[in-house]
């Protein structure tokens, strides 16, 4: 079995820390070095023993390392490679758990020079609203997706001990391209955030955002669950996939500009028609009829 | 204690056939008729408890009955009121589950006669995706919200049965005005369910329908489980609340069209501030702090 003596998590949240946790549980590691912005937050990943030691920067955690997991905000991997790029063993993998792709790719090839080789991008479909230490868990990854978008500077050795990381956490693998995955996230993923927080944002702006709070109930909740995750991270998704989001914010204002006409003349067939489709599509999916 | 011995439920889905198991778990009730358009419904009804006798019409369901649930999808009170309008007992009560009020209040103005000083529009805020008496439970209601809309006419003593009745399910009543509600509904429910459904209605209408699906998570999950909702009565919904709901599709995609540049131009500055205004609100809504 694969085994990693010295793994370093860059970015202990929900992800990183549910990461070492899983490595741990199963075997795969030795040391797990944790760094991160926030000192009470290492402390609680330290606690939690998902992490061993506390490196006071990237570059001092990934020095030696022969597992890099880079886990931060998007927009952050630029100055997380940087730090990273000369201490990198010939040896190590470097993975990421970006929810964008393309932007990580590209920021991977202006950033990590001679390491490149070693970097396998990863996209783990296992978020939650809730984030940081506190929230980690061992079994996070079990039965879940990773998508592997591997660049083809990437090392097949590389490639595989990184696959075997993810895989030792319980995952399943997927491969895609990087335009392919910010496209397909753009769909299921960003869009749906984006609209939650437009949705919740748009209720507290408004003078009876009590009363209407006050009267939300367990379809509001659900529905909005999402508009309670991580502002940044989301800001750094919006910001990173803004070609991808923006066709999917144009689709969907012109799905809800064709929708308004069958409303607005009382056209029930029609409606009804629309949501018996939705419904039955979304039994499908829930029934696995769209497992790969 | 209120006690009713002959309760017509008229629709015996998932609210109608909850409200007779609470009522008989709340020994507040003797005979409970059942009346529907689907006889295998009425059966499970029948085999779960729900009901005690299955009545062939709504007329033939309400007369005697001393307490009169119509539960049916909205566009099809006008039918039921007129059904049951010239057998109403002078003691008995009508009150209904409508998702809308305005509409519901017009509909019993026209059909009830008589009998409108005997009903007691209301709306309990219980629903699930799931439908049918299979679906039914005795507890939905409890600690529910139950919306009660009151016309000048309807009568002091039917209104205090009806309150009555809906206390014995566990639910706890708050008052409105008809419009109050429909534009109280349109925010938090009605525009919710509509931007779920287009969501999922494009999805799977897209020539990559079944990748898009196979890599949905658990946020789409929540965000659409409500477009699982039963589409004949949100169809309903969507006829007759149109003016309050049309409003609220206007102003959230104003909404969209207004987080639109922000994306453009790539502002996370503004973009995690709403996200972040967002996700305090909804915080302060699941910690109650919006609790009447």
């Amino acid at each position: 079995m694969t085994r990693f003596e010295r793994v370093a998590v860059i970015g202990v949240g929900l992800i990183g820390g549910s990461f070492a946790l899983a490595l741990k549980k199963a075997n795969a590691c030795g040391t797990v070095i944790g760094v991160g912005r926030n000192a009470a937050n290492l402390q609680v990943a330290l606690q939690r023993g998902a992490i061993d030691e506390i490196a006071a920067s990237a570059t001092d955690g990934a020095r030696n390392a022969d597992l890099v997991l880079v886990a931060v905000p998007v927009l952050q991997m630029f100055s997380v490679f940087s730090a990273i790029a000369g201490v990198i063993r010939k040896d190590a993998v470097v993975t990421d758990a970006g929810s964008t792709k393309r932007d990580v790719v590209a920021t991977a090839r202006r950033a990590l020079g001679d390491a490149l080789g070693r970097f396998v991008p990863a996209h783990p479909i296992a978020g939650a609203e809730h984030s940081g230490a506190a929230a980690a868990q061992p079994g996070l990854f079990e039965g879940k997706r990773v998508v592997i978008a591997p660049l083809a500077e990437t090392a097949p050795d590389a490639l595989a001990r990184a696959e075997a990381a993810w895989r030792a956490c319980g995952a399943r693998l997927f491969r895609m391209t990087p335009d392919e995955h910010d496209e397909v996230f753009a769909a299921v993923s960003h869009l749906p955030h984006l609209l939650a927080y437009a949705l919740v944002s748009d209720i507290a702006g408004r003078g009876n955002s009590a009363q209407l709070f006050g009267y939300a109930a367990g379809g509001f909740r659900d529905f909005t669950r999402i508009a309670s995750s991580h502002p940044e991270m989301w800001r750094d998704i919006c910001v990173a996939n803004k070609d991808a989001l923006l066709a999917e914010v144009d689709r969907y204002a012109a799905q809800l500009a064709a929708l308004r006409p069958l409303i607005e003349r009382g056209d029930g067939h029609a409606l009804e028609q629309l949501f018996s489709k939705a419904r039955a599509a979304r039994e499908r999916w829930l029934n696995g009829d769209y497992e790969a």
